[in-house]
């Protein structure tokens, strides 16, 4: 050590080894990088060291968390669960039936899928908030994706067995995704493309509500802006002003006292009464003026009586299956992120913890469940869910309340929905879609993430100008090659030294880091794969052309070293190891040596599994990029007579 | 600095501010990251401060390289290529005439392929080594693949044309590659995918010849073992022994006039020539026994003349279009990964440069010329490269000689071929094919890659169990699955102090790094994305509850500071921002600090946008590891008593 000082700062410690990393069996390996894959949240934890009985009753309250609080329920929380489970069902009810309408459902399975499923929910779901009930997108995809094969007008009995088969399915996949610990899927819908499609989603249903507020019989069956404007464009001469006027006046109802209760959160329940309200306002305007018979459509009759059993419906013949499970898969993973992400958020503002993978399988019981009771798909939608949250819900009680509201109301009160103005449940649609158009959080994206913006807007403008799949596609496919550009053009970055110290940093950032004469630096920003090997030997030959050519014209002392900090690469693979070894060969022909810094563990394993380290030599690997520089820079100046020598130089620097 | 020393190692330097990178223009971010993207190895450096003449011939010779060495062309050079040329077609007629049959084409368009795409390439290729004709995997693709569309033996004509047409789609598609800079395409082959594929395709070609050695006249159309075999075994009673007999000893002097040169490279020549000495001797012992009325097929009458025109005959209509355009697509990435691999692999051996999209351009022009005169699919063969490489070529003339070659022999010589026997033809193609599977390198990925192993071993399978399609869809899968699984499952490893330094690294690798007392150092290796963020969260938040019941086990002091190293997150979204700020909030909660190490440019810039570092606070992120634990240790042991007062003791921490 003694001898290297007039070489490199004198403080320089020692060099360190970079250690491969202990060798572990195959299987261990394997196990290992399972359970991190499946298991991040190491569910099982909690049953270790427990007597069998203990075992049973944990393993029963994880499937039925139900059993882990009723024993805790008190009497303040009935009372906080009452209020807060009738607020939600008196926006239930007219919700479940536009939502249906939306489906291209007769109205009553909009009250029969608020019933059965929300009590699913209650015994096996871990929030504490989430209000179950249909929403509008998944009905909305419903409806375009079933309409494609079966016309619900020509063939409604098969269209609505083909509804629940398609619920039936989307349960099953949501189930099995909760089962095989595949909850990460869902991950793959990021936040911005769910801004995006949400808002895109809002703006087509908003547009399909068109037909109900201007009165229209016949109406195009696309659901693209295009299609929209131009059936409605195209019969003015068919619009009735009495819909017209009656839908304004009741949007602008429901719309001010939106925005009156978000003013004053303590109204909360102004804008949740507010539906109902509407409706009643409107039944009665509707029976006392007869406007039914003036073009002004209503919901007629709904058959009293609870949910009848649909499990003989399911339709598993060949025909039509495939299309019923494709509607599922996708209809039930836009249900789960909404209800996960709702889930979430409120979990997040009470500080409790959700487990996303517990909350599938109740999402996908809930579905089962639902198609053998003539319920369609359910989830927990936000508008619900956030008024449920602000009636100050405590548990999933408010859930049975809401669910034993709705029985209620199926057993006697559906013939006062008989004279319901459909314009009324459109102007619910309406008010609620508009609360799902975030233009906000785009704003904020394109503030801080240019990238996400794009993919939120291609969403958006997908949705909106194709359809519901084109939208979720473009989007899901623009955020995939964002990751996999990510890998494949990962970013090369020139480091120097931070004055007064023995730290190095990208200059890029680092304005002030002064690079080192004679040694380049490099760093690089990803996993070297078979993606990008290619790219970096081709970018990183570029940088030492570079720095050739600006050392030739400014004077300075030749190239002789290449630092290639590894720190960022998390991991190596086959041709990621060829194109080290061929940068080896081609540097080595330029008179330079390559170093090596920092290399993680998997990839010395690897590194040293495939001969590299023996190739480039155990004494050019260094731990720290200061120490890579500083013995670089120790035989930049006792070498400069004789380069051949380089190697067993730096085994004697490795001595010291 | 002073009253700190007690706390942590003497020898810290004060810490550092992490910077914020000096903003730039978001039209320079752009304009900068899509040269990144697209022209990672800056083309257009050399036409700087050029005047515009020089600039002119600059742009010339970058599409016909020719220009460039054409001038610099020597005797000595032309001796050289004109013994490779010659070599090289002694191999490419047999050849030629045996892929054009694997692609069910009359063999005449195999020796049409090998007259005008050489010259094309010898005058815009970059290549010296590479020499150009078709290939067995591609011609069998096209054969399976138009073969689901038109029968070869029912309608001829309009499968000659559809091949035509495949192959001009596929040129288009090279050529377009090359122009738009998207070369990187070929990069998401993978070392592993193309050792299995080939390997695959190796396999299912040999079992094709099963065809002709046992002179079978009806034979499965699939490619798969099983029907392979389930054709062979059950019309055993139709074998025909001469023909078996011949293709044995003929394939046995194939392989050992290969396993001869490879011991002795001089002799390459000997393997060389093989192929058109058993077609001498093949077709003399025919002509002479007149075997082809005992059951040896033989090839029949080839038409006289040069490459007839074929622009007219290409198929633009509607519906061969859809298979046309496919077919091109698939074959032209197939080929054009071999032929670059292959062009790659001669230059590194020769250390000259290859420029990939310029290669493409000319493989692109080469099939669009190509199917204009009659020729289908060509690229840069292995076997033929070598063997060119082994002859001593020098420059692409070696292809010009080539292709002057087999002109001759079109011109005069295809009589001669009518006796030649096709099991001589079969026992080619089988000794060429058994060269491609390469056990060797298989074992090589299983030794130092297991998940590179099983992506090569299901394309493999993949190849012979299902179609080539099938292996070539399922290991780009496999392959792109492992990127996503990475940027999906980071590993956030604990970090420890290797023992006398200010290092910290992770205790996987270095068993001998210490822990801190009350501080949990966390690494994340991966960007953090929407694909990563809930699962980061979740495995942070268990790395937390691991640590806590460690330490209450243990009775060490409690954990009150988590340290995040981002050195290895490269980049971050709006995702990864929301996680961190939801992270933020629950270590609050528990009463722990979050702090930041040595965060980078792009996640600095972002976080800084978001608010996040006036959330978090400037003074809890450090340049180093080594940093950060210092304050947290010195807060640790000052504000013992008043844990409230953390946030003041960093800032006075950082003054110091």
């Amino acid at each position: 050590m003694g001898n290297a000082d007039h070489a490199y700062p004198s403080n320089v410690e020692c060099a360190h080894r970079v250690a491969i990393p202990p060798p572990k069996p195959f299987v261990k390996t394997l196990k290992n990088s399972l359970k991190e894959t499946f298991f991040p949240d190491d569910p099982l934890r909690q049953f270790k060291n427990q007597p069998l009985s203990r075992r049973f009753v944990l393993g029963l309250q994880y499937f039925l968390p139900i059993l882990e609080w009723a024993p805790r329920y008190t009497f303040e929380f009935l009372k906080s669960d009452l209020i807060a489970g009738i607020t939600i069902a008196s926006l239930a009810i007219p919700q479940g039936i536009s939502y249906a309408k939306l489906a291209n459902l007769p109205p009553i399975f909009g009250l029969y899928s608020s019933f059965v499923p929300p009590l699913v929910y209650a015994m096996m779901g871990s929030s504490r908030d989430l209000a179950v009930g249909t929403v509008a997108v998944a009905s909305l995809l419903t409806a375009s994706m079933l309409g494609d094969e079966v016309d619900a007008k020509e063939n409604p009995t098969l269209y609505l067995h083909l509804a629940f088969t398609a619920t039936f399915f989307a349960g099953v996949f949501q189930a099995c995704l909760g089962l095989l610990r595949l909850g990460f899927i869902v991950d793959f819908l990021s936040h911005a493309t769910i801004v995006g499609f949400m808002a895109g989603a809002a703006t087509v249903v908003c547009l399909q509500q068109l037909k109900a507020i201007l009165g229209l019989e016949h109406f195009t069956q696309g659901t693209d802006l295009v299609s929209v404007m131009r059936s409605v464009f195209s019969q003015t001469h068919k619009w009735r002003w009495e819909s017209g006027v009656l839908g304004c006046c009741f949007l602008f109802f429901l719309i001010s006292t939106r925005y009156f209760s978000k003013r004053k959160p303590k109204f909360f329940w102004i804008s949740a009464m507010a539906p109902l309200t509407t409706v009643i306002l409107g039944s009665l305007l509707v029976y006392l003026t007869h406007a039914e018979k003036h073009g002004v459509q209503v919901i007629g009759e709904l058959k009293k009586g609870l949910n009848p059993p649909s499990f003989g419906d399911l339709v598993f013949v060949s025909p039509y299956l495939m299309v019923a499970i494709k509607t599922g898969i996708i209809t039930g993973v836009i249900a789960l992120a909404e209800g996960i992400a709702v889930g979430r958020s409120f979990s997040m503002f009470k500080n409790y913890h959700i487990d996303g993978n517990k909350e599938m399988i109740a999402f996908g019981t809930m579905n089962i469940v639902g198609s053998c009771t003539s319920c369609y798909l359910t989830t927990g939608p936000f508008s619900r869910s956030a008024v449920n949250y602000n009636a100050g819900c405590k548990t999933a009680v408010s859930n049975i309340v809401m669910a034993v509201a709705v029985m209620f109301t199926l057993l006697f009160l559906t013939p006062l929905f008989h004279y319901t103005p459909l314009v009324v449940l459109a102007a619910i649609i309406i008010s609620a879609m508009l609360g799902l158009i975030d233009y906000e959080a785009a704003m904020h994206l394109w503030h801080v993430d240019k990238f996400d913006f794009i993919v939120c807007m291609s969403a958006y403008l997908g949705v909106v100008f194709g359809s519901v799949t084109i939208g979720l596609v473009i989007a899901i496919s623009i955020s995939l090659l964002r990751v996999l550009l990510f890998v494949a053009r990962p970013r090369t970055l020139v480091m120097g030294n931070i004055p007064e110290s023995m730290i190095y940093r990208n200059v890029e950032q680092y304005p002030n880091a002064n690079n080192v004469p004679g040694i380049l630096i490099l760093e690089i920003d990803a996993p070297i794969y078979f993606t990008n090997a290619s790219y970096l030997r081709e970018r990183i030959a570029r940088w030492i052309d570079e720095e050739e050519d600006r050392i030739k014209s400014s004077g300075e002392t030749g190239l002789q070293y290449v630092i290639l900090d590894m720190s960022a690469v998390g991991n190596i693979d086959t041709s990621g190891i060829s194109m080290l070894e061929e940068m080896k060969k081609t540097t080595e022909r330029r008179g330079l040596k390559l170093v090596l810094a920092n290399p993680g563990g998997e990839v010395m394993k690897k590194l040293n599994k495939s001969k590299f380290i023996e190739n480039i030599g155990q004494e050019w690997i260094y731990l720290t990029v200061g120490e890579a520089v500083g013995a670089c820079n120790y035989m930049l100046h006792t070498c400069k007579s004789n380069p051949a020598k380089k190697d067993d130089q730096a085994e004697t620097w490795n001595n010291v």
